[in-house]
């Protein structure tokens, strides 16, 4: 799924189209840059720690990314 | 802005309604959790490495988001 590093890009190939969100702790957006030219999105899991590739095309990853954002964070009532 | 890592959430505050997105070179967004109420949003900056949080409430950033993502990232053609 991820290359040794030394690649310009993270991921190999396009990357999971699905994956259960409760599975994991935190989702790393990296913009098209120089060293990469595709978005690449990396889930980590919670419990192994393991990063596992999402595809950024998949209307499923775009809707749960939008879901995680929009979810009332009620931070609006902590000053 | 964050925290010294030993709080349970990583931002202090709301976060940056709007940064220039040409500036950083990687996004997380962290789900709420049992360790931290708030989707966080932190964003990494490319020159200094330095981390900014993001205010997941801001129309602007979830726009941003959405634009990172969607922007044809050109992968489908690759297998």
């Amino acid at each position: 799924q991820l290359t040794d590093g030394k690649g310009r890009c993270s991921c190999i190939g396009k990357g999971s189209d699905v994956i259960q969100q409760k599975h994991f702790g935190k989702i790393e957006v990296i913009p098209k840059s120089s060293s990469c030219e595709y978005v690449e999105i990396i889930a980590t899991l919670k419990l192994t720690g393991e990063q596992i590739c999402l595809n950024p095309d998949s209307k499923w990853v775009q809707k749960m990314m939008r879901a995680i954002i929009k979810k009332r964070s009620s931070r609006s009532t902590r000053q």
